[in-house]
């Protein structure tokens, strides 16, 4: 088993969705990531910020599961990141209510020393010069680091997005932001260019469509579950990266076989995280209903052609 | 081998695509579901209609393929149906330039006497009022019913659409349209209410996104090939129902399990189709060609997670 190194945002949400509306609860990319990645019993530790306003019991969820939080400082007297968003009737769409960044303004994150030699890091969502603090806090070179960016850093910080993502083994981006970064319509095509910026293995996520892993002339394509409902997909995104960086953390094996199981474990645990409000469902989630669900997954894709 | 009647438009097509634009060439629903059916060798005979401008060489073309042309009808003084469009940049929404009915207005479908016998239909997208007639002409009743249709039909007779979907077991049909049917956004639920209306199977179309085939509770999902580009996306949705059939009516296996095989022959087919305008692709496309795609698609699906 490897050592996971996750640095993402721990927040607070507050979701609008045609089901129903939440307070601030649990949020941030860390947060999806490391609950993700727990389903694995990895060695993993999170960094990250929060303020005096966060509440000591959302800390000890993470640790409960195992996760490191020597990381995430707390800063007594600042306030927790907050996101409020509200999703359009489709699902696929919504809106920013509020963005307060608070603590996350002057965030220098500080890998704890057990985990300068982890072998796989996970750069959450985050400005880039984040997350490039996190690589160069590394003693030794990871075996895989993993990146996970939005538009929002496309459109405001895009040279030292580049910089990053020299420096990654695997980026993992949606769709729309695959073309935004490069131009380019076809996934294919917009897939080559990224790997020609740096990334070995481009993993873009299509949500309700499922996610392509692309390496060299190799393509695999995990369908998302088709779900009755979407009720939240807050954090579907980073639920995702975060089964694929803990899977592959688990195993050790980097192989391009290897990751089309990560990518299915990823496409499994996000068809859960949308079920629910925020993080309510990833929190209860038990290991049988990951392995019902990997079957579903065998019997929504395998088929039985025979071929010489 | 089962017998297959193949019922829906010859026609003429005008395209344009950002790639270029075509005069007028041979198209048509069953047109490309014969050609896609024809690839297993099928005993097939297409119903449909043209006028006295269609050249013999399209129908030689289509009987060389072991196609019987017996059943389409010329109309020596009429003109053959004509469709016009032109896709916009995304290749997923196009505009009608044209639509000449000509003499498809007065169409009346004359199964074959050697075919009244054949144990699978396909109904391509046409009137429903003309699918239905050709399943009262039929003697025996048909193994397997499978019916394309569109939009266009939901918006000027659905009632008569109705009447045609309750007689069939399959329908293949677009994302957009299930939702429409069916006022349903969940692709899930759609299938779900479009099975009650009669079809114990439901194929719903997604483009570049693949194909979800449902079957009471069991879900299987075929993704289309990751392209570089799509040169025209005419007669994909015909070439994939064609390939659909025409691999039920060779193996005459129609378990859910051979229908995912189904599936994937169709979309494997239809991944052909849009690299070439009109049939071009279809027209010359080689056996060994279909056997390399179907490793792709088996490569492009397929994983190794161990479950108990």
């Amino acid at each position: 088993m490897s050592k996971l190194v996750i640095v993402g945002t721990v927040a607070f949400d507050a979701i609008e969705t045609p089901f129903g509306k939440t307070d601030k609860i649990l949020g941030g990319a860390a947060t999806f990531i490391g609950l993700a990645a727990s389903q694995f019993h990895v060695d993993a530790a999170a960094v990250s910020i929060v303020g005096g306003d966060f509440p000591q019991e959302y800390l000890d969820l993470l640790s409960e599961r195992g996760i490191d939080i020597s990381g995430v400082e707390v800063i007594k007297e600042g306030k927790t990141f907050f996101w409020s968003g509200k999703y359009h009737n489709d699902m696929n769409t919504r809106d920013t209510l509020a963005t307060e960044l608070n603590v996350l303004a002057d965030f220098n994150p500080k890998v704890p020393e057990d985990y300068k030699d982890a072998e796989v890091v996970m750069l959450g969502n985050l400005h880039p010069n984040v997350q490039m603090s996190v690589l160069e806090q590394m003693d030794t070179k990871p075996k895989l680091v993993i990146l996970d960016t939005m538009n929002f850093w496309m459109d405001c910080a895009l040279e030292e997005l580049h910089n990053v993502i020299k420096k990654v083994d695997v980026i993992t981006i949606n769709d729309e932001e695959a073309r935004q970064l490069t131009g380019e319509y076809s996934l294919v095509v917009a897939a080559r260019k990224i790997h020609d910026m740096g990334p070995q293995y481009v993993v873009i996520k299509k949500g309700e469509h499922g996610a392509l892993l692309f390496h060299d002339d190799n393509v695999f394509y995990a369908p998302a579950l088709p779900l009755e409902e979407v009720f939240d997909p807050t954090g579907a995104g980073d639920t995702f990266a975060g089964g694929f960086a803990g899977y592959l953390a688990k195993s050790g094996d980097l192989s391009f076989e290897n990751m089309k199981n990560a990518v299915i474990y990823g496409s499994t645990l996000a068809s859960f995280c949308v079920e629910k409000f925020g993080t309510e469902r990833m929190v209860n989630l038990k290991p049988n209903e990951v392995h019902k669900r990997l079957q579903q997954f065998k019997q929504l894709t395998q088929f039985e052609i025979e071929l010489a």
